[in-house]
């Protein structure tokens, strides 16, 4: 199957932006138990990446719907239902992680 | 109140190999992204991320308990409750994450 | 907008099913609260629950982008726009809750 | 191990007034099915539902720290470590349902 652009590619700025920040959230986990800091206040900031990770998926999976599960659904067959398929799997993952 | 070491002291080393590979997950993340990686694919790996995250989470959780929240129940008193009220944000904050 | 039959409607059996299934579970906890029942095996039934819940909603958002949204997107124009929208704020709320 | 009064006694009242709640929330969410109600409406239920689950169990684990884990701790010994383990295996099923 020809590899079409993705669906976030309009959104590939904003994601990165996103991306970056979390990385920066990760590594200043590191400092935070590198430094002994209580482990509240390092659970918090996992809490704040893992929201920071999940508003990353869910504008991935916005991005898909909208383009890659939209367009092969006007498509139709066995295509579509392939699309759809793995967008409930990829849904799934994400409410169970 | 005097800085105790924190409850996951013992495990720093295997919380901070985490930490790293969680930031590498990120990093790869973004370079996903920039090659237009089919959004699925990038999908699956937030999940990876969020589950190396959230590994994280639950591991400083459990020392927090073993602990600090162990140590202060011993004392009991004010110091007690607070440790125990603060455990339940954590873990309520964890689980609506 | 003339009401169409829902996504689900095929699968309408298994959900009343797992509805009726996991309406046992709770009134179930309901008898285990009462009879003094330990903590955490009360806090396990409630974790099965849950998934139960979960796995009923899983299974309405594929019947939705399988049928709702997949008809909508073959129409295109802002119907299929609305449609997107929904089933993306409904996942981010199954993901958040 | 002679068993005590779990550490919910003292909320029991609540905890069955939120439990009889989310038994007729899945009472509703059934007719709503037998209703073939609007899919994006049935899943906001769900979500309704799954909260009040998650509250119940927040209340539990809060009191089961407070009272169980606690009175545990203030003992010291295995009976101490087995508390905590099963308290951070609850908090694991609960972050990952």
């Amino acid at each position: 199957m020809e590899h079409r652009e993705p669906g976030y590619v309009a959104d590939k700025a904003q994601l990165l932006k996103r991306l970056r920040r979390a990385e920066g959230q990760v590594r200043g986990l590191q400092r935070m138990v590198e430094d002994d800091v209580y482990c509240i206040d390092v659970l918090t900031q996992v809490s704040a990446a893992t929201k920071a990770l999940e508003t990353v998926a869910l504008q991935l999976l916005d991005d898909h719907l909208a383009h890659c599960v939209a367009e092969a659904s006007a498509e139709g067959g066995p295509v579509a239902e392939e699309k759809l398929r793995e967008a409930s799997a990829a849904i799934a993952r994400l409410v169970r992680s």
